[in-house]
């Protein structure tokens, strides 16, 4: 394309959106095998261009840095060899993933003589609008690809070198495979216009899956008249009974809090039982606090630490916030129906556990939080698609519609309603 | 409510949205013999009632009428005795269905040693904005109801009483039984601005159903911030193959276009193979056209049929037509790739149906066409949910995303992920 053309950079997004369209309907005709072989060589193209995408996504880190990146940001970015061979790795092990294209659902002979299936097919074309992270580029592409989807990507404006040299692995594999390289499109350009217009692209584009903070998951919920799929927003709780093992409970918290805080199902709130609070928490704030960990106190918090560990009080507003650092709410309640009022207050509907050896508890837990994971003696960090068998994920949907939790190769589906018949007429 | 307290006719949104939100969590909780028992009463209720909605519907059929309503549309705002009793006893059909909540989907142990399964649960809050149907409110009420889900409803501003009245009779059955009389609520005001504003609670609102005319759904496409479900908007085809029982096909092609022609599910365009076309058409025209059909001709079908039959030619915009009347398209076609191409320039993936005795052409014709139900020997009028076997239906979704073809209980539902653990860490 000629990047001098117009002031979108030479960016058709209508020509892409025919683009994929006509590819869309190349790949819904595609059968297992030949899309699992197309995916193993993306995994080697991807171990052969190792040195050019290294490049081009030090070019990335080094602009990004130049311009104040925070390194945890820089991190994010950051593509090394070890790390682009776990992406290889990754796509293997999608090629490699049951398919749920072909599947029939359900079946039966209707009341009229009809033989009546629901089969799986393709949603057509997926946008997916990210941050800087160049994994998700390829995560996304080898799931659409795998379920026969033709995707449009625009990840964020700091990898606009990475993806170029990412998607151009792809469309390479997609041409030596004899298929269109409009299965995977990538909108080459920071500019923010091209965002708005893609948008409102729904007599081309199925699906929009945004990713990245609650500002662009409003913005698609706001504007786009594609359907959107939100999701992503992880204010995460776990709930201690008072009848809980507490030995066994302060390594769940620990791993819940402290092994990735930057992941949306790390936990954020911690609701602890009156009656232990003055035993557990003594013991949670001598664990947390020398790995790192900052806690926010609320009144019967703070009582029952005894101000024998340095914290802070618990502000407005805090509850409310999903902190992605090694900061944790920790609120004292009355018991399990001043917890799930907490959870129904200020949950985004993520993850939500109870560590409990009691029944009752456990039941009511689950029966009456809604989120898209509900744990019963468990960490909220197993809300991943890997965790989940589904493989690999496209996103965490928290919406209810279509998708809820990790987003699998099913979630990338629909299906179409076959019925044969015998001439048959409707009384 | 007062209604002199606004410009709004003293109806609070915002209000309505948490009384839905807070509804919604005690139907969640319902088991089904309970919901089943609800709607039992509602059916019995809506007999009782009868006196009264007839007179409020007869209020609103005379003003519609004065205002000069055509006889077409008053026929389907009107309920007589007969009408009411099918609806009371269509409420029955819906306590008798299969309750989709509470069943588990899926679930497996994970390397990790969880327990993971699947539980279906109610949407939450559904809303439905659709015309002047007063059969529509009970429909979606009742399967609301069914599923636990806390329902707003907003129908055509011409049933303004006839709406307050059966939402009336629901909200007295829902208080008898003890509950929340705002699972169910009614915007009884005509007043657009509402319907803007409803698009936009996403906060209180999970699925935003639009039933109506095209210019509707476009509107909620554009404008809801809530997750839309768009459909039942058919341009619906009959391709007929040069290898077809004629005889047993003229009865599926009236049946498709003449039972309903009001129908979404009717067929607009009957596409016909070549080497047919001049023995078929004139059978077809000879059996139609008496019944009161008018057929739009492409020049292949005018030579085919030779003028012995009266006709006009198709004009430019007749092919993307919702007749919606008993006027069909006709066009002669080389063949099934002819076919394949004009169902997708000219279809909107509702129903389409192959008539042939050619087993390589009936399934080309299921793989290839993309649409929510795909027909082989069989009349597109079967697309409904009481056909499908699903008892009734909120909506026919002719988009991909959640929902696709007849949309019954089971789309009235989400799931949560349940995961029970032993106190697990994620390694």
């Amino acid at each position: 394309m000629d990047a001098e053309k117009d002031g979108k950079g030479g960016i058709d997004l209508e020509f892409m959106g025919r683009q994929a369209r006509a590819a869309a309907l190349v790949l819904a005709g595609l059968d297992s095998p030949r899309k699992n072989a197309l995916l193993m060589s993306l995994a080697q193209a991807l171990d052969e261009a190792l040195p050019d995408i290294l490049a081009a996504n030090a070019e990335d880190v080094e602009t990004a840095r130049s311009q104040g990146m925070s390194e945890g940001l820089l991190d994010r970015m950051l593509l090394d060899e070890k790390r682009l061979r776990g992406i290889a790795a990754d796509v293997r092990c999608t090629a490699a993933l049951p398919d749920p294209v072909g599947t029939v659902m359900d079946g039966r002979r209707l009341d009229s003589g009809l033989f009546l299936t629901r089969r799986r097919v393709p949603l057509g074309v997926v946008a997916a609008v990210y941050e800087a992270r160049p994994n998700v580029t390829i995560d996304i592409a080898s799931l659409c690809l795998k379920t026969g989807n033709a995707v449009i990507l625009r990840g964020g404006k700091e990898i606009l070198h990475s993806n170029a040299a990412l998607v151009g692995v792809v469309r390479a594999c997609l041409e030596k495979a004899g298929l269109p390289a409009a299965c995977a499109q990538h909108v080459n350009s920071p500019d923010r216009a091209l965002l708005m217009e893609l948008m409102h692209m729904d007599a081309y584009v199925d699906m929009l899956i945004p990713r990245g903070g609650e500002g662009l998951h409003r913005l698609c919920r706001d504007e786009s008249s594609i359907p959107v799929i939100t999701g992503g927003i992880g204010v995460c709780h776990i709930y201690v009974d008072a009848r809980v093992d507490a030995d066994r409970a302060l390594p769940v918290i620990e791993n819940a809090k402290m092994q990735r805080p930057s992941a949306c199902n790390s936990v954020e709130t911690l609701l602890v039982h009156k009656d232990i609070a003055s035993s557990f928490l003594p013991r949670l704030a001598a664990r947390l606090i020398p790995l790192g960990a900052t806690l926010h106190l609320d009144p019967g918090a703070e009582v029952a630490l005894g101000g024998a560990y340095p914290s802070v009080p618990v502000r407005e507003g805090d509850y409310g916030k999903e902190w992605l650092s090694y900061d944790l709410n920790v609120r004292v309640v009355s018991g399990l129906d001043e917890a799930l009022e907490h959870i129904r207050i200020h949950g985004t509907a993520h993850s939500e556990a109870v560590l409990t050896e009691d029944l009752a508890v456990a039941e009511r837990f689950v029966n009456e939080v809604d989120a898209s994971a509900v744990y019963v003696n468990a960490s909220t960090r197993f809300t991943d698609g890997g965790q989940f068998g589904l493989g690999a994920e496209v996103a965490i949907s928290t919406q209810r519609l279509h998708a809820r939790g990790p987003m699998g190769p099913e979630a990338l589906t629909t299906w179409k309603w076959i019925a044969h018949g015998n001439y048959s007429v409707r009384e």
